[in-house]
């Protein structure tokens, strides 16, 4: 298995465009259109906040025929708390797309993301949407990811090709992410593509499993959005097709979660005003629920957050936030580590030198260790800092 | 009942000072005592959090007791995760106040606030309390309150002042707040006085619901400490004595609950980098449970709390924060309403014009109302917004 350029496109048979339709100022670009030249089949995972967006609700729906054979995207609005209106204007769009490229309507998938309440400029995307068609390539990959990005500054993509009973396949995928980045999910928008053969419920289950080990263990502010989709199609256009629990399949599962995974690191990396990456792992806790709870709790904790962002050795924060979980455990019990060196033991934070902790805090990407001594069970999450350039960020993202 | 001066030595019988023992840097006061002249009786509400600092624990033992005379509070350390050692510096140092004071060791109670895991510097404090207990004086509320700050900027004080059968009686207190204010409460010390006598348990009840319904109904950062206490000693000075369940008591426990009220408030309007508040209001729940999860979400979102710093009206945040939470609901019922005004409504955000929006958002004080329209509980959260201010003052917070 080996990392190739091509992104959304690497497999074979999948072409993508992407444009400026003009939702965003500047024209930036902010549409963008993936297509398989063959049939295919596709799975899909979706935000579970109960607040969903009209292009999620119109997705859902689709993903269960399992049949698609095209993604069309939008930056820079939500098309979430739209009303009726919301729901026509992606509908609408979805259509005319379909229109143009020959496909049934509801082989036509949608996902938008941006700002939460306001109306997608239907005739502006609409005048697009001929010469998003036209431009489609598979050399437009990077287009696409550029397209669908809103305050993150990096195109996101990867993709990995192997070879399997002499056929080169490919799992290869875009994503966008930056604020609202939390389990599960948010603001997070991903098309997966291979050009291998599959089930649709071989196909769903290996997505549910990747984004669950991947994209939903990440975590920028702890918000989760209204609009997080991720999409994976499969072609079959290699000649490879797999079957459940065969080797082969393991190996494309595994490819799916490295792209995933990839792409997830890269989300945290690129979030809202971050400086340094955190990676918190939980063990020794005395169920899975409360490994999770403890793991969200210090990777969400604003001290923690701030801690990280000036590299300040305040590393009771960690302890307080865990305790403050609903993680049952002896505090006397509990050890912390940062980087492999053990700060807090038997009840007290060990007397370590400040320029070793500020050392510790370092790094560009912090590995902290929380052994609750309780009982078995871990969990981890990727997080990052909480910087004043993320307030910065926010607190004039609508206007 | 009216407001008066006092603080915590307006109820008769009671004394204060403060000063510096050079826990802090720059001379600024750091210890405070506050003692009752007549034998008084003492409740106590402490953190939920499961690691807990050494005075937290020796004081909920000798609270148990309920019979209690001076309270002594440090700030700038706050002698949590410091293991055997920091035990042992907390009991000394209570021993020796106790020694000054002429009480039996466990008639003081101990609180402390400030960096975790570093121990007190108890050679210095013990220099100290020889003065301390020298200045006490009625006229030395200030001093205290001054002295158990941390990041917050302003001593908060309250007193409140009745005549019940024809005796003057008080109720008053200081807090001291800043990061960490969530509920259950965080970095909060608060020690309230009164001169009216009752049996400790009708204190404790008293306490535990105006703790309920003040200091754990808000937020800053949705951490919760190592430290948060509040107590409450009542020493019978006014010759004015109350019994369960009587009007007299009933007048009273409004009393308590207005001065928790008073600076449960003022610890939010001085929280960290805070530079506008936010009343958010739930209604409409299926459950108690729903309604607080779901007012919790809102209060504590990264998001939320950045765009009314920005007062950008990117109202579909708090809509979307909403639907993150546990709370079962159909977003084409919900309704929100910002100052009164409708924003959110069948699925959509209103139209609203920008100079409006802005306006809604600008006042100190933002009254935000949530009617998920799904049942009958409500729950209502008094927090303050997220600022750049914020994080720089926790990103440099031990160092």
């Amino acid at each position: 298995m080996r990392q190739v350029s091509g992104g959304v496109t690497a497999a074979k048979g999948f072409v993508a465009s992407g444009t400026s339709a003009g939702i965003k100022r500047g024209r930036k670009p902010d549409v963008a259109l993936v297509v398989s030249e063959w049939p295919a089949i596709v799975a899909g995972v979706f935000t579970r906040n109960r607040v969903q967006a009209a292009p999620v609700r119109i997705s859902k729906d689709r993903v269960r025929k399992a049949k698609a054979r095209a993604v069309f995207l939008t930056s820079g609005c939500a098309n979430c708390l739209t009303g009726v209106q919301g729901w026509q204007d992606a509908r609408l769009l979805g259509r005319v797309v379909a229109r143009h490229l020959g496909f049934p309507e509801d082989e036509v998938l949608l996902a938008s993301t941006g700002v939460i309440g306001r109306r997608l400029p239907v005739p502006r995307i609409l005048r697009v949407i001929p010469q998003l068609v036209q431009r489609l390539d598979r050399a437009h990959h990077r287009a696409a990811a550029q397209a669908i990005l809103t305050t993150d500054l990096k195109p996101k993509e990867v993709a990995l090709q192997t070879t399997i009973q002499g056929r080169r396949c490919h799992v290869g995928g875009m994503a966008k992410g930056a604020g609202m980045i939390a389990p599960s999910m948010a603001t997070l928008l991903s098309v997966i593509t291979t050009d291998v053969g599959m089930s649709p419920s071989v196909l769903q289950a290996m997505l549910r499993e990747a984004v669950a080990q991947t994209f939903n263990r990440i975590s920028v502010d702890g918000d989760r959005s209204t609009n997080d989709t991720v999409f994976a199609l499969a072609n079959g256009a290699s000649g490879l097709s797999v079957k459940a629990m065969t080797r082969d399949a393991k190996i494309i599962s595994e490819m799916l979660h490295q792209v995933c995974k990839e792409l997830a690191q890269r989300i945290v990396e690129d979030g809202e005003g971050v400086s340094r990456l955190m990676d918190v792992q939980v063990l020794g806790a005395r169920s899975q629920r409360e490994a999770e709870a403890c793991v969200r709790q210090v990777a969400g904790s604003s001290l923690v957050k701030t801690m990280l962002a000036g590299a300040d050795p305040n590393v009771g924060r960690i302890a307080a936030a865990a305790g403050a979980s609903a993680a049952r455990f002896d505090p006397s019990q509990m050890e912390v580590f940062i980087g492999g060196r053990r700060v807090i033991a038997q009840d007290r934070v060990l007397p370590l030198d400040k320029a070793v902790a500020k050392r510790l805090l370092a790094p560009s990407r912090v590995a902290v260790r929380i052994d609750l001594h309780a009982g078995t069970f871990q969990a981890h999450l990727l997080t990052c800092d909480l910087t004043e350039d993320y307030v910065k960020i926010n607190a004039g993202y609508a206007t």
